[in-house]
């Protein structure tokens, strides 16, 4: 039997979809970011990245690495050993505490990732809880799909961001079955924000518990960067905080944040909690340090929403179709797969500039964007310089600019 | 709706079957392993470690740790994107080159855990095989269990180890029809081996592809640590190896090893893979440099055996009941959980010296355990110290000795 020829022709499906991505090798200096070297075919090439989800730039703090070099030093590489059997190590524990203080929950929970967290998070809260009914919002993230599906519960959607649809379902369901709402604060292809507090209002009317993916948030909103919930005044009212250690607190893993039994209930039933090795010390160790730094300084949240705010000015005094976002993601339409991979690749070769092609099914068809991060650490000279790369590749190839007038014409 | 008390409840059922796991909060010291710091509720205390899955104890070897804390120090703590936006970063992309040479395999691809790897790695190559039957060993780690469950092809179990099962319902399947056989080459709970010669010649014989797990033996077995199967000479005749960086090789992370369109497929299709935030440089630094060092030094895995050895008779000639086993594993029988608990909140406690009760579901009802794992790291006084310890903690507990004798008696 030709196994490979199942592969092959999946791949072949790929690139008949011109959706087979290849991966720009990429190597970060610290202090440098977002200046990177880029390990292209023709060898290495300094470059500036503009797709970072290290949104803050904290991976390069010197107190985040500071923690990571000097706890590996003392403690070493890894936690050898699952949660149960050896591999709970103190800046685990540590790190858990920070996190159920910045979300003002019972307790928190630590995962191998963001995307385990939601994946074994949702689909064991919803296993314990008898007949319970699913509400998804229809964008949420593939983490939060697969942990709806793996719960094996019944399931509705609503459209995206639509309170009313919501409403509607909720409505359809008997007073007293158990209902389980799940999304997320500020979705990261559109940059969209949730109606958090409508939200809550629905859940509390109809008795149903709310599951909050605050990913592309923790670290960047709130006072003390505890996410778009606290920001708003409602941290309190959601039953479940989800978030990442890898985005905006540079590191790696993710987290639930709840209530005690809840988290006790999680830690002891989830597969994808018990049956893996722990976070290295070293990564709790470097995540504490960052979420610390976050919960006083307000230097980063500030330059970050400044940075963001100049791109979207900037780009849009050039007639760059850059999509209306409220947060600091940036997203510039192109609309096509062959053009956006196209656009790219040019502003790497031509540009020595990085942004990733994010096309079908990271987002729908027709909606091919380049997603734009500016960090803190983006200065006036780059965003200049990023708006002329993005003028000249629109030209090059003839692509569509703000008034509806082609690039070039 | 009180949705806590789903929570409590569940708890309340782990209390009830005596399976409620309390972790202890442990602080390695590097170039002291096996030897920790117990955070107890009574403060810090010296501990010896004898439970660890760092098995080798590559998480302190200088060369380990002198990758993380260089790499740390020059590119920062995280890789700040997914795989495909921004996180492919260049220690990762030598680390999937280490990996596809150590195991002669055309490519390998790393997940963010081996339980990562097996669970959305078993689950999109199932899938991606038309009307795939799975044949699965009837131990098999969870990990693979739920990728076999989110594979959804229909599935079939063969009893442990037991090749004339596996045949007969090879036997029974149209020999057109596409078929994976997934397996362990170390079972690490009993510490057996599985008969992967013969289950290569089956695979032949039936067309089968074939899925092995090599977690527990990656590093410690084979002429260049890269496992059982290598170590057999039947390496070349296994279609994927899937393996963990967390366990011999001291670090985080997991990976698969196999021909170039499936690892291919794989990358593109595994929402796994592709939906979550790639490891950090600094991780992958450190475990290429265990996997380079296990490939060239046969010290730690001769001591390893050694030591493994020693146990094993000073233990035997205790009296003590360890089950046969042809590894590094040494399960010591208790045969219930409550006992099994209290053996080991004795051994530290009294002995200060640290090894997790293994209770149901990890093992089956009646085969409680304690489960060493030596490492070359344990001298022969830790060796005598830790008979004697158990010797005075089956005396206490009146637990059963090798002749049936009841210790204390
Ligand atoms: C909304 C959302 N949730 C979860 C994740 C997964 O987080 P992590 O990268 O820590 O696995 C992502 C993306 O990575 C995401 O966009
Ligand atoms: C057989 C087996 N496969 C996979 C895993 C998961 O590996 P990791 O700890 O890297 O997630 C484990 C245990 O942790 C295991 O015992």
């Amino acid at each position: 039997m030709n196994y490979d020829g199942f592969f092959s022709d999946a791949i072949s499906r790929l690139w008949d979809e011109r959706r087979y991505r290849v991966f720009a090798d990429l190597e970060r200096v610290a202090g440098r970011f977002p200046r990177a070297i880029w390990h292209s075919p023709q060898g290495p090439r300094d470059i500036v990245i503009w797709c970072s989800n290290d949104y803050l730039g904290m991976g390069q703090h010197p107190n985040v690495i500071d923690a990571m070099v000097e706890t590996a030093t003392r403690t070493g590489t890894g936690a050898g050993g699952t949660r149960n059997i050896s591999g709970t190590n103190h800046p685990l524990v540590e790190l858990e505490r920070e996190l159920a203080d910045l979300h003002a929950k019972e307790a928190a929970l630590v995962f191998t990732s963001g995307y385990v967290s939601n994946d074994t998070g949702i689909s064991t809260i919803a296993r314990l809880i008898p007949n319970c009914l699913i509400l998804s919002d229809a964008m949420n993230h593939n983490s939060m799909i697969e942990g709806i599906r793996h719960a094996g519960s019944e399931r509705k959607i609503w459209r995206h961001n639509d309170v009313d649809h919501l409403e509607t379902l909720l409505q359809a369901v008997r007073p007293d079955r158990p209902k389980l709402i799940i999304f997320e604060s500020l979705y990261s292809m559109d940059g969209d924000v949730a109606p958090i507090r409508r939200i809550c209002d629905l859940s509390e009317r109809y008795g149903a518990m709310t599951y909050l993916d605050e990913v592309h948030a923790v670290g960047m909103y709130g006072p003390r960067g505890a996410g778009i919930a606290a920001r708003d005044g409602v941290m309190d009212r959601i039953d479940v905080i989800e978030g990442t250690l890898a985005k905006a607190f540079g590191c790696l893993g993710g987290y639930i944040a709840g209530s005690a039994p809840l988290i006790d209930a999680v830690r002891s039933y989830a597969p994808g909690f018990i049956f893996t090795t722990a976070l290295p010390p070293a990564i709790c160790a470097a995540a504490t340090a960052a979420i610390r730094h976050l919960k006083s300084s307000q230097w980063e949240r500030e330059r970050h929403q400044h940075r963001a705010a100049r791109v979207k000015s900037v780009l849009s005094a050039a007639s760059l179709p850059i999509m209306p976002s409220d947060t600091h993601i940036v997203p510039v339409v192109v609309g096509d797969p062959k053009r956006c991979k196209a656009a790219s690749d040019l502003l790497l070769s031509e540009h020595r500039i990085y942004i990733q092609p994010i096309n079908y099914p990271t987002v729908p068809k027709g909606t091919e964007r380049l997603r734009i991060t500016p960090t803190p650490c983006h200065d006036d000279v780059m965003i200049d310089q990023l708006a002329e790369a993005l003028l000249d590749v629109w030209d090059r190839l003839e692509l569509t600019l703000k008034d509806g007038a082609i690039a070039g014409e």
